[in-house]
């Protein structure tokens, strides 16, 4: 599988209303990996301070990750602390401190610069553009953003989404981008800024994605044992992208699947604190709440 | 089709990013009847005033809704005012005058009594017991209720919950009545409060079933053509129970195709102002959305 990522590296301090976890591994290139590894070897591309821990290297390690691209800096690795309520919603921002995150710059390994599948977790729009430039001609290119950069960088955003085939965001952010309350029309509005694809997340309630004049509607898998959301978005992005990087193109057939995969993927993610479900999770698992999936959806 | 249905008739005047209607057709029982009315006959019983326009009477009985159960009062129609931003989100109340609607104690009509399939609308839970104890033995009893009357008519409710088969209510409902904030959780707990069924409404995200020990999910049918969502949840409701009507049973697999019939009708529904849509919707215009559906469903 010819599958890259870019995005953050952390260690994650969350409480929830079902516990806590101190400096557990976190950010988004970590879930994105670990989730889309089930499908096959995916390549990081990140950076972490002499303090992480380097069982955590191994476990990425144990599941196909390669981390080549993963360079270790001097200082303090990214941490963010977060704390949910008891809706499991939006975290409050508890602690964001870059350390060496804040002077990233991704320079990735000669062998990387011929992947096919390209995703650009959450990081600054000049980061992305940079990761782009070191590539030779990736067949597909996903992307995720946030509000954040939405707000302050639009304009290299807007560099970054005239090159991406696919951006995967929120419905918040789809708002933010367009200024559109509907959520389908604004969709449509920024499938004419660049990606011809557009993924919506919309939490608990599943997503939805327009390509072309197409739309495909998935729910989410309804669990009730959600523990930690953490990383369910790029749990969701790395089942996706890791179910089109296994098939080598983006068809209708192929795309419904991934955005399902994508889905139950990141059912799993929730039902544990940082990668515990992800990192044990196996195909005939996926493959049994798939079946299950289809039989309370079916029509 | 032996269906009945008690609520409220009123005339609406609503305005929306799209437009405004004065004085329109509304009220739970005038949205569920006409949505229910594509699957067959629908008897109501509801109170107007002397001042309800005669052609809106001829409008429902049209449609096959017999009337025989709507009241002519002395006084003014039941009216409701009501504002929609730009989202379509729960609209701002401008008015409430309940005039005839302040004395209603609904009186069957002998010929109603042996129905098999009741809904009760949204009306004091009071009004909901009264309507049951002048029925015979009706096969399946659906109900929908909402904040106002769990937060002051808790024990009527409760009595209510206790007599029928189906509750449709919405997630803050859910929430309200059982203090869970997780929404499976919450709704298993309702089932224990009586109704064997649970059916929780999403709005443009959707909706789920919980019965028995099962669940199933169906995704809003993704409409940009939002023009006035007033009405959505009964005609959901009406779509819901006009097909399980015209089935005589619920079995896991009508369960399934009334929520998605549900769905369409209230797609229809808030596409139009009033009840324009849906006194034109045909079977064809409603199994062609019913295939573009299962289209965009499909993995």
């Amino acid at each position: 599988m010819s599958l890259l990522v870019v995005g953050s590296v952390a260690l994650d301090t969350v409480y929830t209303p079902r516990g806590e976890l101190l400096d557990g591994l976190g950010g988004s290139a970590v879930y994105f990996s670990v989730a889309s590894s089930i499908f096959g070897p995916v390549h990081i591309v990140g950076v972490v301070g002499n303090d992480f821990p380097k069982e955590h290297i191994e476990k990425l390690k144990m599941r196909g990750v390669d981390s080549e691209g993963l360079y270790i800096a001097d200082g303090k690795t990214f941490r963010w602390h977060g704390k949910y309520g008891e809706d499991f919603g939006d975290p409050e921002t508890l602690l964001t401190e870059l350390n060496v995150f804040a002077d990233f710059s991704p320079n990735l390994p000669r062998k990387y610069r011929d992947l096919q599948f390209v995703f650009l977790g959450n990081i600054h729009p000049k980061l992305q553009l940079q990761v782009l430039e070191q590539m030779d001609s990736p067949k597909l290119i996903a992307a995720d953003t946030m509000n954040f950069w939405i707000e302050r960088e639009l304009d290299s955003f807007r560099e970054v989404m005239k090159k991406i085939d696919v951006l995967i965001i929120n419905e918040l952010e789809v708002r933010m981008l367009t200024g559109v309350r509907s959520i389908f029309t604004g969709a449509k509005k920024i499938q004419q800024m660049g990606p011809s694809t557009l993924i919506v997340k919309r939490g608990a309630y599943g997503s939805f994605a327009i390509t072309g004049e197409d739309i495909f509607v998935v729910p989410a898998y309804p669990t009730d044992n959600v523990v930690d959301p953490t990383g369910a978005g790029d749990s969701f992005a790395g089942g996706f992208m890791g179910y089109i990087a296994s098939k080598g193109e983006i068809t209708p057939e192929n795309l419904h699947l991934a955005m399902v995969y994508g889905s139950l993927v990141a059912s799993f993610d929730v039902e544990g604190f940082s990668i515990r479900n992800l990192e044990k999770l196996t195909m005939d698992k996926l493959n049994e709440r798939l079946a299950k999936f289809r039989q309370i959806t079916d029509f």
